[in-house]
């Protein structure tokens, strides 16, 4: 997908390392108000060495984007495949999801901002993960509907908008709950009102 | 709820007008990056103006979200109260909030982007209007369950979050695909997702 990151350099622990303190940075002080310095400074490093792996600032959190989105996009893709039928596989992404952020809070808190952020600026990336989302839910949909689980009349770009929104939100509550609960603690509901909705069936 | 609007001022048809012009000018240009001269200039009024009525950039805001939601939030209120069952009420909730926001393109983007950004700092106004739309809601879904129209073990905080975070991101959605389809042509596909659910019945 993303043309400028070169694969030797994301293996890199240095790489690895300057992404991750900026994370962190970006994360406890938002992204405008973040500079490079500092994230040099959490990360060990000269100035000058974040310039050898990013060309500034911007750059660094596209690479968050491209990189930690198709890192976080192959455990969705790796769990979607351990399910056999549709509603497990459904099941599996959502757990998956609140899990990947629950366990990187920092991950959690640049995503829900920043990805508001920028998709203001219709950023090309951002288009990319909602794209690869949309392929992976229309997938699991259409299968469902060969198994005759989900009704055939769904509006899939509907459903994909109705499931990452409830999934936004979701995450964005827990965050501002500072730990009250397990952010997986709402998966199984969350499958659970996807697939019954709140009417009562009479 | 707000202490500090004065109601006479917020009457005030220059009150009014600047605080309609700096929604434009945030929206265009992000709240960050506007300046109180901007919003003064599409105003028509001189800077010194905007201080008879705001203390500064981040009070327009302030008092955007809370006038503005205000308003927005009588207009619900009343679509609800127009609606006999429950059901009716939950349809009629979800088309008004669409179409308030497809009515006015530049508030929903201040909502939109800004609203996240607030989030972050657990700001007390999107605390109330995030209390006042659970409130809207659980009386809602209160009154189904009595009419034997909505499960009655439905986890209404979740419901909640679900409806708000598919509406956000129905509504994003449509921003950024620059008018192609009606915002309210969403309203009934979406009602009837969140009642029906995706699942197939047998």
């Amino acid at each position: 997908m993303s043309e400028n990151n070169n694969p030797d350099s994301r293996k890199n622990s240095k790489y690895q390392q300057i992404l991750q303190a900026a994370i962190k940075i970006f994360a406890r002080q938002g992204y405008y108000k973040s500079t490079v310095s500092q994230v040099a400074r959490e990360a060990g490093v000269a100035d000058g060495t974040i310039y050898l792996y990013f060309k500034n600032k911007d750059d660094i959190l596209d690479h968050f984007f491209s990189y930690k989105t198709r890192e976080v996009f192959s455990c969705f893709q790796q769990e979607v495949r351990r399910a056999d039928n549709a509603l497990d596989k459904l099941r599996n992404l959502i757990r998956r999801h609140l899990l990947e952020f629950e366990n990187d809070r920092d991950m959690a808190v640049v995503y829900q901002v920043e990805t508001r952020m920028r998709r203001r600026l219709s950023d090309i990336k951002i288009k990319e993960m909602s794209d690869m989302y949309f392929d992976l839910v229309s997938s699991i949909v259409r299968q469902g509907q060969q198994e005759g689980v989900i009704r055939p009349d769904l509006p899939i770009a509907l459903f994909k908008q109705v499931m990452i929104g409830a999934i936004d939100e979701v995450i964005t509550t827990w965050l501002y709950s500072s730990g009250k609960y397990r952010l997986t603690s709402m998966a199984d509901p969350l499958f659970e009102l996807l697939i019954r909705g709140v009417g009562e069936k009479n």
